[in-house]
């Protein structure tokens, strides 16, 4: 009860700290050489995703390196529709592949048994929200619905035009689709928040390129649904919405999802970002990616830039998209040790 | 001097309109049985450019199918570096290779020649504006200096990564290519106005996932610099600046650069567009070339959408992107129709 609440938390409960919270996108993963060494373990990767204790690892690998505010638990957004039925595999070096979209009715009736196939995700969080420190706060997330439907519809990661080209051909196939993923997702994240996650996010990893009555029916209306049902369910987890690429659509969603948080993409500007956080949003975000891999003078004179235009209200320190594969681990640790003013421990790979 | 003011010159001028005028990018072209008839006669789509008679006849045919308000002269954005020394040429059906990205400095020498080489669409241009009714508006154009940057780079489209990394990794080279880019555009729009267009349209088409700074280095600064050196020519034809992709950093863009119009992507909010026209800009868009390729109530919905919510202000009927080249023709006439209010032609393709 007197334990120091998380400084994610406060952030995402609107207060304006003295320095924000930080913690990266894709901070677990292929930029670390001990997950590298970890990930050879498991036989493939959706199998590492559901080992409860390499993901664990997996998720508190960055947590040891590095003074970082928050951990998100390292799991995959295409999990839910393989629990739902559909084939779901990793081509080394290629990306996700997904078998045939199944009969979205069957898909329907696996809802509930779906959540019982993700349990192992529970498992590692109620893992690391164990061995985590009470100061540093837990993420759980899961992909939003049309994100996940673009793969699901695809089969595989690409430019989205199929899927777009689905939404105007096969409006209503589409719309029972993202109802089976709404109450999947709802159901997930109700999960996660009972197995320990205390902040949850939603992934709408590509929201970019769609008309504002789409992106209305698609998106947005989606999110409010799923945060709704999770708050039926009683949990009060606050939420991060992130509807990375859709540009002025942001503050579309932003008046529209009752989100605590909004995480900005790289492209934000700063002064939407203050609009935002005046209307009573906390942000998050957007370091450009590519920037933190480069590094350098402007990698440093950037990130001065990022908190002096937007620590005057709640802001949580972020890319704006994943960490690359590539990102030197200097790079990161300069980041982090500018934001949170502690020194990080030894760099060396 | 009696003739009467195009439609399209009388928005970009700021008047709203009892109706907006309305053309869509990529109306000449693959959409259209007679283009593909007329394209098969030559070698290749670089030769077809660069041939004033095929061209024109390019970029008129669409203006005999529909009583559109503006003609835009059949080109590539690829011209210029063509022009500039690098090699340039198509794939079927895989679009753009480019060789090797030549010397800078051997560029730099090469602008003013670039120009001279660039005179077949001069020629192109007098003689649609010959052909084309005084009511009728002749739009010249070219690619903005980063957009064709990234092909020049990157020998190809592509997810523009690489461009962008360059960005950060080699910034004073990228400078000085875009500074060759900056002169050898404003030349070619200056050459393009004295030859019959009367609005010059920049389409930076690649300006999503740029972090702020970079997109004022690289987008905002260029374009201004382009319309400064062609204000300074003498040319008063009016710009309209086509940040596509960039979201939220639009506003920033329509603040910063003295275009008379805005063209909107796809994925723009009513209430950016609206606030763009109460910043005195005339806006351009933002139609779902998908869902003209739909069609189908959906597609009339939304064109009485886009109607409503922009018409009180100075506004240009169009796509949010080009016409994809599978989109039934009788869509476009039945948009056509309902904007201009005019009976269309015989739709038989």
């Amino acid at each position: 009860m007197d334990e120091p609440k998380p400084r994610l938390l406060r952030a995402l409960a609107g207060e304006t700290l003295d320095r924000p919270p930080v913690w990266f996108m894709r901070q677990a993963g292929r930029s670390l050489p001990e997950y590298r060494q970890l990930r050879a373990q498991a036989a493939d990767f959706i199998a590492f995703c559901h080992n409860p204790e390499m993901a664990a690892e997996a998720t508190l690998q960055p947590m040891r390196r590095f003074p970082l505010d928050a951990a998100i638990v390292f799991a995959d957004i295409l999990l839910i529709p393989r629990a739902l039925g559909q084939e779901v595999w990793f081509e080394s070096g290629e990306g996700p592949r997904l078998g045939p979209l199944p009969d979205i009715a069957r898909m329907a009736d696996a809802v509930e048994a779906s959540t019982d196939r993700l349990s192992d995700i529970g498992e590692t969080l109620a893992r690391v929200r164990a061995a985590l420190e009470p100061d540093r706060a837990l993420i759980g997330f899961a992909g939003a619905p049309w994100t996940v439907a673009t793969y699901m519809i695809e089969g595989k990661g690409s430019d989205r035009q199929a899927a777009r080209r689905f939404a105007y051909d096969h409006p209503e196939t589409l719309d029972a689709l993202l109802e089976v993923l709404v109450e999947a997702t709802a159901r997930y994240l109700v999960m996660q928040a009972r197995s320990g996650a205390q902040a949850l996010k939603i992934f709408e990893s590509w929201a970019e390129g769609l008309a504002e009555d789409v992106f209305e029916r698609i998106v947005i209306r989606p999110h409010r649904e799923i945060v709704a049902r999770v708050r039926a369910a009683g949990v009060t987890a606050p939420f991060i919405g992130f509807p990375r690429g859709a540009g002025a659509l942001v503050e579309t969603y932003a008046a529209a999802v009752p989100v605590e948080g909004v995480a900005l993409d790289t492209q934000a500007s700063a002064a939407m970002g203050r609009r935002l956080q005046a209307g009573g949003k906390t942000i998050q975000g957007a370091l450009d990616n590519l920037l933190l891999r480069a590094g350098g003078p402007a990698l440093d004179a950037r990130v001065e830039g990022l908190l002096a235009q937007w620590s005057d209200g709640p802001y949580i320190f972020n890319l704006g998209h994943g960490v690359m594969p590539d990102t030197p681990i200097d790079h990161i640790a300069r980041v982090v040790a500018r934001v949170t003013g502690k020194p990080v421990k030894a760099m060396a790979a």
